[in-house]
């Protein structure tokens, strides 16, 4: 097992998450894909397959601290290190601030900000312990509601911020250690089933890349793990040509 | 009661909330203060009371959905409408990424972000509900911590980025119909019983002002509060002359 | 001489500056106001005396070092020293980037920015000479555009920009000297002649409040100018109810 | 000459230039490159060669008008249409305030930012003028004084930030229109002449990959170069792992 090396990606259950599983598979990492009923990703895991990769899927709570850990346990002893860790999880909600119920904002937070310090913990206690020294990337999926509020987005901006601080938190304290600590703030619809199906006229924007290709998204993470740590990049956004900002 | 008025104050058990509250009291605001045993809100009320002014204390969980609603009702229905909200409790810790149990993660954001939510969310809904229009205020106490991340400060610097989005996102949306919401960012030690007890050497910078005084906190917030609709801030700094940032 | 202390406006042609040099004059400051043609300023002059108070107009290039130097020369041995110095000039101008002149481009500079340095460094000389200490304000007045950029605002947001550098670099240098250093962003029309005359529909906003009163910007550097040492402000955003941001 | 292309770097002479240039001509395209003085390029050309490209050394004076737009009619109309155009001229200085000359901050102005303004208008005509479309990537080299101002910096600060407001704007204009704007912000000591006989401390970092490696810096405009248009990048930054920020 000596050469093998794993990338995590949870929440990949969307187009993103899955796109990133397999650009890392073919490049060799064996994919551990993640999300709350492992059943959900038999397509992911046939796909990676089927491009000649290696995947497992996980059935696992990004919430839950026990679920979490026992992931991380599993994965480092049962397959491979985990050398690139990635949490692709959001939870993109609008509501007036008077119809935000505790429930929402709580849940939004849980999701999209607590599971993300999970996974970024888990990670960063592997990584340390890498011998000869620590190494590894650990990622994470912003948005624009990652660097500013919005009438309506008091959960999910929040949520978002607070990932956000995690990113630069853990890459100011991990990055001197050595671990690459990294966030991709994406700007603009992305191509999924559910823009598709929700907003058919911005879906229609594809036609003249209008949209963000979920696979783009994967070449950015892959080009930020493959930085040369003399030159490593913390934080950038993606958009389309098209989006105005 | 048609011309009461009151200030809550939401975290008026540290020197910051006390002066606050004192402020408003002595512009003949009725102070509303909490803290989670109303026991030791007793010298507070007192000094306000010392000082010519009205203050009741409420025993009261802020990170408690119920509570809150509870308190809102109990202070809009015996006391006074609430003119303007102050969020003022923060939960400054420190701990290496690896050492941060997702408990102290929960509750640094339950304590200086999840609470805010829920003063603010009651806070919209009373004055959103004046008559003939809504007016008042909200305004929440930040920190350096809300604008970035720092080693160690992962907990603590994601509650108050969230705090942040939540101010700004209220602001965007309440703002237009007439409340206005905003936030003070303190960078720098304030002259607290704390301070003076962990940061003896720190403290003494207080001599030649180089801790916040937190009067002069309250005198902002004051200051915010009164400012004409044509010209409202939404976010200041305050910091000593000798603080470098 | 010994009591006597001026407020000087660099760019008291307009509503804002006009109103600021009143404040301070009302306050007991000399105003020492500013413009290119000092005749203009005869209605200026004629109102801060008609309100009790005093004041001296200057015909001086603000672009030009040796009229800013002249005019500190000036005021500082014949009229009082400055207590406060205020850069109130903008430019704002929107062209493509394709159709706008290298003239263009140095002219809002040159004005909006290199203007604003010149009076930043002359202030600093004369505050830092005092004694038995440096003291003094130096105020910018910011916009939108100091903050970020946009389509057809290349020229006037690099201005802006760079101004921001200025009172952000010259408030680290400063401050711990005893000088306060702010910027107060503006974010939303004044009410203006221009605004009045260009922006018909835009104006009347003004009866519900929703253009800037520039008496509240002027209260807003009063204000900032009675700070109190230990809880200076840097940078605040002033916007009226109505704005979307 | 259907399929030549070039890419244009405006500051070739130091480090991070030359490998830029470098790296686009290992790709195929010409390399214009430009400084003061063109002797001095000879080396940079030399090299270029070797390694199998093609170099076109230019002595331009990248702050006089006249000279930019001659620089882009020579290489568009007898070399190859720009592909590429990449802003490098830095002007590192720290003065004092009080010390800071009105020459040295118009210079530092001219040479950072005014520069950058009359290569980023010239880049937008040509690449404007592209048929089928619009097409073409211009790109700033940034530095931490692009984000904020600091002590002693006020004249590069704002240099900085202008070029940065000037990178905003144009990405807001132009990319929309089919050019893709870009900026990268470098944080930290770059491997140069500079550093190794300035800093040479410092230097010894390099043993750790503590210093940027300017081939890295180029791998990175080349990635940024390469963006399908769906997931452009505006801004990202770049810092060695060692690197406090």
């Amino acid at each position: 097992m000596a050469e093998k090396k794993a990338v995590l990606v949870i929440g990949a259950g969307d187009a993103t998450g899955g796109a990133i599983a397999r650009r890392f598979a073919r490049e060799g990492y064996i994919a551990c894909v993640t999300r709350r009923n492992a059943e959900k990703l038999a397509p992911l895991v046939a796909q990676i397959e089927a491009e000649g990769g290696v995947a497992h899927a996980f059935g696992s709570d990004a919430r839950k601290e026990d679920d979490v850990a026992e992931l991380f346990r599993k994965i480092e002893t049962e397959i491979a290190p985990i050398e690139v860790a990635v949490f692709n999880i959001g939870a993109n909600v609008r509501f007036d601030i008077v119809e935000t119920t505790a429930r929402v904002y709580y849940k939004v937070w849980e999701m999209a900000c607590f599971a993300g310090f999970l996974m970024g913990r888990e990670a960063a206690r592997v990584m340390l312990s890498r011998t000869p020294a620590p190494r590894g990337s650990i990622f994470f999926t912003g948005a624009t509601a990652s660097l500013r509020g919005r009438a309506g987005y008091a959960a999910f901006a929040g949520a978002k911020h607070g990932l956000r601080a995690l990113a630069q938190s853990m890459a100011r304290e991990l990055g001197p250690r050595g671990i690459h600590v990294a966030q991709l703030i994406v700007d603009g619809a992305i191509d999924t089933e559910f823009i598709r199906e929700t907003f058919p006229e911005r879906y229609k924007l594809k036609e003249q890349e209008g949209i963000v290709n979920p696979e783009h998204i994967a070449d950015t993470y892959w080009m930020l793990h493959n930085q040369p740590r003399d030159a490593w990049t913390h934080e950038l956004d993606i958009r389309p040509w098209m989006e105005s900002f």
